[in-house]
């Protein structure tokens, strides 16, 4: 029972973060994905493949086991395997989201980490968003989505992934995670806004990249979420 | 009566995608146009020239046969040839769009074909988005929009045309095609996003275009359109 | 009584195109102007200066005479010796609009005319948008709304205004113009979409201006505005 | 009972004007902050920090005396120093707004301040837009927010702040002002659009700042805001 209702729960919250991207403008057609994990029953929420979202509800969301087994619902996006490394290796994460919004995705068909140009990337990344290496022939002739997440995981190892919530799959697009299917779509958002700023920001200058200086860094980054931190309060 | 029921279907249908190529932003005022084929019957439906989308209704959608005849409806759209040659040279195509969206005008007034820099390019345009040659004054002179739509089915001669679901008009813009109506503007959304993706990597790889290996090129394409696709579902 | 009447429904339509600027996004707050003039009485019709859009109607709109008197409504725009200047050069001109839209006037601030890279451009403007002079100190200092609008009367002098309705303000921005308000609006919107694209096609070249041929630019333009042209219709 | 009813209606005005940055598209999340100040009282009002706007009323609006002391409502925003130390050194000032604008902030992230470029920028800020100096380690570490306060109020020494409405804090973003809450507001939109526009004008220059003479950007501040100004009206 309590299992049920936390899934119905789960399944309401990653279908309505799916739509936030598409009011967000980041996402058009069946681009993207979101999911969401609940880490008492191992069971991961995710949308459904190869559907408009105007043919979707909450129910239809794909309930998939940590080994992709299909539990209820549609069967689950083509990115499944992705989501479900980032979720093994990190069990800090309780969303990720997947876009291809345009200004991260453009960074991300260059190859390119977006380093840290100003406060608005060190108030929600700690450090310059990666761009993993591009996959060999033989890991996309294989398991390719599965391979794709054990590089990100690999990048990230020994990182606290709630410090830095995004990553660049080289010609392809953004990943982004955080506490919940919420906090991964705000990263979304957020690293869309960066991206954008970057690029403006490094042609002003002239191509090449203004860096923050690291303690500004620092200090953006543990207002915010360091252990003295002082920009948020509860109402 | 079959035919009538039908023309007025492929009519509503002509009609509503004109509208979505507003909506979707790719064009204003009387810019753009598509059409779909009834294969069965010979005949084609298009937008009307040179009138205003709030002037038109479904009824007034342009009927012609493959010589351009006026079937029913008002004179069709100054284009037609254009997209006649299309039909006659790809039995497959069953829709046309023709827009002058920003970016994909940007890359057609260049005179460049648009190379596959990611993975949202492969997963819908197998290979480089081709810009046709310039027209010389005598095929201006002549027959310009039969002329152009000549060009256009040279330069496509021997590919499967719903593997490459657009192409450049130099100086001028992009026409996309599909298995219909729809398919045919979705093309043109997403050949705009792509045509802006392409623009903003290039320019932060330091203006060279930045490819998508060959080998992910097809891993994309075909895990949704190949013979083993795994990307869509029914619901 | 038919001056009157006359005057009540062009004071309607200068509003709203007034307006118009504003929902087609190329005017925030009290920016631009649209006037138009009725050539029977002589007497030019103008937004009002220095109000916002919220506190106007259509009656308040500013009717002067050609030397700038005002016969009814609120004080007229600033700018309006520019517009009385461009309608005894021009007698062809019914509307005049001004806007600081972000893409013709980064034109304008470079002071650098707009070259004829693609049809979109040809099919609505004959030539290159000119960027005149920058006035002098001198012509600064004295009339200088009139001035700028003696200089685009010389710059203009013997050519078709209504074969180029724009011209950029070095520093400032685009005027537009047509047989009406709603012309001149038409053209403000084009032009914008116009710079936008020619800037975008540069870039893509590599910096330089990709011309579109000259044959290719009479075709277009004469197809919807030539002695044959064949691309309106009326319903 | 004077002073709780002026009280109201500032803490009305400053929830609006916040709200305004919001539907202008200058703000996302909890991204910016106005304030206002009551220079009767010597009371400030200001966005709290750290919550979501969706969760906010009027009422919340933190009022706080010139040392930060916290009067009524929630915690106010972490900026309220910044805001605190620009109030004090410029008595004209009325009211303060923070954003991280895309085209402001890619300028406050290379560093660089933004020279005029044209008349709209000429129209509302009297000269080049200062970008003040970074701050040094022992400036982070030590009052942060108070010290970046305290370097634009020195770069602004000596200036009437009413004709330069606006700053770039590097790395991070712009702060605009003016006589009250609203003409802050007003600032920081129309900064947006000129970062925007002196951004495309150098790149179709070639990457150089073409620069309004001086003679035009006197000519423009002044027919707005100059002693014989002949810009504005009232109805």
């Amino acid at each position: 029972m309590t299992l049920n209702m936390d899934l119905k729960a789960l399944k309401k919250e990653v279908y309505e973060q799916n739509l936030e991207l598409v009011s967000r403008g980041l996402v058009i057609y069946t681009w993207g994905n979101v999911s969401a994990i609940d880490r008492e029953n191992n069971l991961v929420v995710i949308k459904p493949k190869g559907l408009e979202y105007d043919d979707l509800t909450a129910d239809d969301m794909s309930v998939v086991d940590m080994d992709g087994n299909l539990i209820e619902g549609l069967l689950p996006s083509v990115d499944l395997d992705i989501h479900l490394e980032i979720y093994k290796a990190f069990p800090e994460v309780g969303g990720i989201a997947h876009t291809h919004s345009t200004w991260a995705t453009a960074w991300a068909q260059a190859c390119k980490g977006i380093p840290v140009m100003g406060t608005t990337h060190a108030d929600h990344f700690y450090g310059e968003v990666p761009c993993v290496r591009q996959l060999t022939p033989e890991e996309v002739d294989g398991e390719y989505e599965k391979n794709l997440g054990l590089i990100i995981a690999e990048t990230f190892k020994g990182r606290n992934p709630l410090e830095m919530g995004a990553v660049l799959a080289p010609g392809h697009g953004p990943f982004t995670w955080g506490k919940d299917a919420k906090a991964s779509v705000e990263h979304s958002v957020i690293l869309e806004e960066m991206a954008k700023m970057a690029k403006l920001s490094m042609d002003i200058n002239g191509g090449a990249a203004p860096m923050l200086p690291d303690y500004m860094t620092t200090k953006h980054y543990t207002r915010k979420y360091g252990a003295d931190a002082y920009f948020y309060q509860e109402k």
